[in-house]
């Protein structure tokens, strides 16, 4: 039997490995478009900060690792069309068209970033990061740039922030919508800001770009309200699409955002078509509906769930609840399940607190405060979502996670504190800074109730 | 209604104010022994390793604070008596008696060191930890002393190892079990050895000790193992049992190890009368039968359970599954559920696996190997326990805490890889160390399996 993979990401890389896990025997070949398989994606900005002087180290496994695996690598093979009649897949590689029989086959052919409608997006200096040669051009430019405006502050822009400051540069970052990482509540967002702030990061919310011109030494950047900043480069990171066509060509049906739609064991509306990662729709175990999330936690998932059904499994992809996380300068900040903007756009009757208490008992030295809000559903005290802000090496993320397997299991939010969690002075108080804040916002529920009743 | 407390640390003190919080009108009295209420006990290690150089600080509340929440505070009365026909409590204050009377009564006396049959506990500068008082005759001692023999290498143990080290002073650390630390797996408490000799602990298992005698400047250790070693001071910290004299004097039911007995809503066998903390059993949720299990987090928990059925509500105390973080210099080590050794004594059919990955991406600077040590059962595949063990700020504590939660729910170790688990390079990987443990398991667990078939 023989399995095709189309793209040597996240999604295709965890597909591979797990088909050749559970059947040692069928023949997986995998095809990607550049010469970088299982790379980091989410490494890049380590890279482009100087933390990773040596970008080779960014591969989750080197090429020989992957084929001891028994995995055929065709790396600069660009997949132009799959056929479904035939089980066949059209490839271009060097300028020679080549065809690849399948049996099974899988997309994961990822995201593709958004081009926002912005004037001079294609000049010398304005980087749309996609490629890994995208990233090594940027390197190449970084070493002689001294200033970069950032438009996009999400996840990449936020940390490309912190690269570049990293690297000594002078940083704009501008945003359209009026808070940092919408990812987390604007309180948190607007924490986040006047930590990139303090660390000299200019931070623009609220702010449109609709023109890139060039100019002797860099790039100029404004838009309609008032932004007008020259520097060296510009960085344009507004988010990513699904890559779908080559699916949606072949007629694979497409869901949410243009994602390829795909059922819980990851199968396409097409016969011998499986596809995963950034390329479809993810299901959100709290939402109960299709979503669009890109994310190398999903697509590992994902990938794994094809690779097993592909070579006859029958396993199924459980839901994401969005878990995140991101380190900023000297703070982490991480959230799961909904924002508070995002279950009061689902419907749900939001409470939402803010608990703020040192990470471990504050006579033990290095104590900080953290910050946990939680997203609840009023009337059933359903736990929704909550979201961590604290210093680097608090333990914000795994504590994200606790909440994330709680999400997992439909909790509320009261029974967090039945919770056996470890304490120690140094690390945690005998309830944890997450059981204080869900016993807070049980009684800020319950003192709702009563005020009501 | 009067609700009355015998005693003041964690147990009495969340029972307190759970009761004013639930019942704002109901008059609280607490009593204690001493003149340390709400006291952090953990806490202790700290202050006398110097971290945490006053002591005050190791309140979790100052008594103004307690006594704000409108909880009566009686320091230093000894509860000599329960008068369960008059529902009364008969107290003893500097040479006076007192009778204090009740509606509803919560025994929260704790533990007492237990003290092992070794000739010659009472001599100076041998040191049984008990009360506050103990601790700050011990901290006076410590600013003369140059040397420590302690015997039994538990949490405290280990703990105080880390401590005395600390302030300059030489260690040797002696058990009579094969390895230090059982609340791991012997594979862990060898590495935990190893990391004590490194800082020059001297460290004796498989050791027992019958006698210390005084020398011209302190103390002489020794036992039929061979040991002999002379040092200025000696601490017996070889566990605890539960301080259930006063209740079993009014007719209380005991249960395992001598701890009063408890149904889930911490309610006792006699009329009126709530116990919880260290002096009781507590439900472990694996085992599915009551242990004794004294720990700060379960105290808490039992605490607020009885406090808040004290005054009428109907909480329950849903069991614990045994989770513990402890630092040893630069190591963390934690551990939930059942040990390989609790696993196989309780009847399981167990499968161990551990696996070793670094604690997050190793490009970005600062990672450290993690090794996840996971109980499962063989033949249903239910999660049993785990253990890690890594670096001081590897997010190891809360790592287990997604485990005890996972634990908490039942789940199967496969069911792990299901989880939404937050990823960002400095603080994890795509799949988390918490996964490839888990997938690691399930992999040997199926490969014994197709063996077997």
């Amino acid at each position: 039997m023989k399995l095709l993979i189309i793209g040597g990401s996240d999604a295709g890389i965890s597909a591979a490995l797990r088909a050749r896990e559970v059947a040692p025997d069928v023949d997986v070949t995998m095809v990607l478009a550049d010469e970088y398989p299982n790379f980091s994606i989410c490494g890049l900005p380590f890279f482009l900060s100087g933390e990773v002087p040596d970008w080779s180290r960014l591969a989750h496994r080197s090429r020989a690792e992957i084929e001891s695996h028994g995995i055929t690598l065709f790396t600069g093979h660009v997949a132009e069309a799959i056929e479904t009649r035939s089980n066949e897949v059209r490839v271009h590689y060097r300028g020679e068209r080549r065809v690849l029989a399948y049996d099974k086959l899988i997309v994961a052919t990822g995201a593709t970033p958004i081009r926002p409608p912005i004037a001079g997006l294609d000049l010398a200096g304005v980087y749309v990061l996609h490629t890994m040669d995208d990233s090594f051009l940027l390197n190449e430019h970084l070493q002689t740039a001294h200033s970069a405006v950032i438009i996009g502050a999400g996840y990449i822009g936020v940390e490309m922030a912190d690269a570049l400051t990293n690297r000594g540069m002078a940083v704009a970052l501008v945003e359209r919508l009026p808070s940092v990482l919408t990812t987390v509540d604007p309180e948190f967002g607007d924490l986040i800001e006047a930590e990139l702030e303090r660390h000299g990061v200019t931070v623009r919310t609220n702010t449109t770009i609709n023109a890139i011109v060039r100019t002797d030494s860099g790039v100029r950047v404004s838009g309609p309200d008032g932004f007008d900043h020259a520097a060296d480069i510009a960085l344009v990171v507004v988010g990513v699409r699904p890559n779908s066509t080559i699916a949606e060509a072949a007629g694979a049906l497409l869901g949410y955002a243009d994602a390829i739609r795909v059922v819980p064991t990851m199968a396409t509306s097409l016969p011998d078509l499986f596809a995963a990662g950034d390329c479809v729709e993810t299901r959100h175990r709290l939402l109960k509906r299709n979503v669009y999330l890109p994310l190398g936690t999903t697509a590992h998932k994902q990938g794994r769930v094809a690779g097993e059904n592909a070579v006859g499994g029958s396993a199924t992809f459980k839901g994401a609840v969005g878990t995140q996380a991101v380190k900023i300068f000297g703070r982490v900040v991480a959230g799961t399940g909904l924002t508070e903007r995002r279950a009061k756009d689902a419907g749900f009757n939001v409470r939402v607190t803010e608990n703020r208490t040192p990470d471990h008992k504050s006579y033990y030295p290095g104590s900080s405060e953290m910050r946990v809000r939680i997203v609840g559903e009023a009337s059933t005290g359903q736990l929704l979502g909550a979201q961590i802000l604290g210093a680097w090496g608090s333990e914000v993320a795994k504590r994200i996670d606790v909440f994330a397997t709680a999400l997992y299991h439909g909790m509320r939010v009261a029974e967090l504190t039945d919770l056996d969690l470890s304490y120690t002075p140094p690390l945690s108080s005998p309830w944890d800074p997450i059981q204080m804040a869900t016993q807070a916002w049980t009684a800020a529920a319950q003192s709702s109730v009563s005020q009501e009743g």
